[in-house]
């Protein structure tokens, strides 16, 4: 596994970012998102501010005729109801058929065991993404019987298994498939202070996905670019109530100067 | 159809608009709302800007109740589960015998067949005010056996069988009824980088029902405070993060002046 | 019953409710909230924002297993259709095996009967605390048969009844017991006109209940830092958008000098 050079790779994958940021302002791809309650506005919120346009509805009926007529689609286990079961269901059928990239973000994949064995399931359903952070990492890869010991380790399991690019967030977070991994270390330490944070960062890597088809460089610019505007958020924001705010108006003003200059790949 | 001169009506509007605003502040009408997990909590922060007072229940058992009470209703269609339909049902048939005035907002009837088909049943129902935006209009119109061309003609078509007052959302908003039409111009490009800012004004409109009886009026007058709002807080915001607060703040500090100076009636 | 005389006691509580701030800080106790879609948002930040963990899954298969793992628990009745309805006897059961502290928001209980009468049974459960305003209160006395005039002695009746701590919000927020009661009057009148500001109140106090064990100064307490943030707030919001981001930071800034300079008990 090839751990990319830092400094040359950082503006190497900034100068794509920014690429990558301007097709998705441009082509408005639409992102359909399956995800919890707490996490919808700041999802769409999110996806708005990049250019994209969210579409939430998580009706069985319906949720098939939205998926196929979207670019992406995100899986977020962070509500766990009967409906979203049965949505989630069909929705990675009718983005499977389609054949457009879907994430998937096991939230709290190590609290109950009902939602452990959902994850795993998922997982082997080839999503292009798996985002998650350590805890659930390492219930995933606990569950898939893996002898590696730290998350880095199971991440590399999961994305091996899975054939996904697996993104471990955390203080640091990690972007790795089956032949490669970076590490990314922009970001803010509010990010963790405000619900949804990483689950808007999942919907923001599906829309990267849309416009970008290699998993591992679309998940690798969302996480850069999401890191930088909270980096830029985290200068202004005076908490995590002015800091939510900050990170929406950073987002929409990103450009390829302030992903060049803030950016850190190793 | 008359299409109203424009500075003299303008005026009339903006005092108009200002009094039903007073009258809002003052009877603190409650507005019942059925809508989408995105949209719930910038609906009820605009509703509570404006003075009203909102409830967001959607369990079939109870929401006969709340509507009962209340002094208008809103239906979006904007996440719509199996709860979501069997509430809606419960809540028209309430408002109806109630005689408490409702507003459709048929969010997304463009892009599933189930939700076409609900919204032109509901369309169907007397509601006194359908706000939706050009790509809903036109499905709708086109279900209908429109042969107008245009969403001008379409959302004419629509108030002419719905015998309601229809909102047309875009760059510009059109209010029109079976004889009466007018367009407004004020808002800020940032509106539509922020999700459920239709869906708030769709809660609003229904606020000014309940103060103002005739819902072409009504529906015109929240478009224009909304529309004045949102250029206000276009003037402060930098960027769609900013901007959510921004537009609150304005709602609740909007007066007879503002509204007067910054409505654009036509 | 003794009101705890003014200055001295508004000393003791502020030093104890820093106290209590920090442990909640320092151990990040995991609150597991049942509420209702537009208070979800601001409640998880509301609780990250003091230094607590939310989880809010609705899921009657799993939120067993959440309850189980977690220090304390909120059932909220804001939106109550059947699955919530079904995970929060799930959730009661898991609390009380666990013997967590849990805290009872009868959200809107005088506005459907079915309302009120599920709300009547969840008091006799043993909630830790009764979180809600006059109407909600008078309702639920009456029902219950009281003699007593006013909210306070409804309050009383059913901080009798229940055994719980009750805490009546309103203009000036009451907490009291079966032998305790005392008044506080911080806060602000823009947290009236933020949706949901009650309820992520309810929360806090749950979060409090997680490391203060007597209910009633749990729920001072936290009733008492809510308003500090509240009138810390006030000073710097321009209207409701802005507030509701000028509490959380000041949630997340709160300390001992602050609580001491703003915090009034009698």
């Amino acid at each position: 596994m090839s751990v990319v050079a830092a400094s040359a790779a950082s503006r190497a994958h900034a100068r794509a970012a920014a690429e990558s940021l301007a097709a998705i302002r441009d082509r408005a791809p639409r992102i359909h998102c399956i995800t919890n309650a707490a996490a919808s506005v700041l999802t769409a919120n999110g996806l708005l501010a990049v250019g994209a346009v969210p579409s939430l509805t998580i009706a069985p009926e319906e949720v098939g005729d939205f998926v196929s007529g979207a670019d992406a689609l995100l899986i977020n286990l962070g509500t766990l109801d009967e409906t979203r079961r049965a949505a989630i269901a069909i929705a990675i059928e009718a983005a499977t058929k389609a054949g457009i990239p879907w994430v998937l973000d096991p939230v709290f994949a190590d609290r109950s065991p009902q939602r452990l064995d959902l994850a795993a399931r998922l997982c082997a359903l080839r999503p292009a993404v798996i985002h998650a952070n350590e805890t659930e990492i390492m219930a995933l890869a606990e569950k898939a019987g893996r002898e590696e010991t730290g998350a880095a380790g199971a991440a590399a399991k999961i994305a091996r298994d899975s054939r996904a690019c697996v993104v471990l967030t955390g203080p640091e977070d990690r972007v790795c498939d089956a032949t490669r991994a970076a590490v990314l270390s922009s970001g803010h330490p509010l990010m963790g202070k405000v619900t949804a944070m990483g689950c808007a960062l999942g919907a923001v890597t599906a829309a990267f996905c849309a416009v970008e088809r290699d998993p591992f460089l679309a998940a690798l610019e969302a996480v850069l670019c999401f890191g930088v505007a909270g980096a830029m958020a985290g200068d202004k924001a005076r908490g995590p109530g002015s800091f939510q705010a900050e990170l929406l108006d950073a987002l929409y003003a990103l450009d390829a100067a302030a992903i060049e200059k803030r950016g850190r790949v190793k």
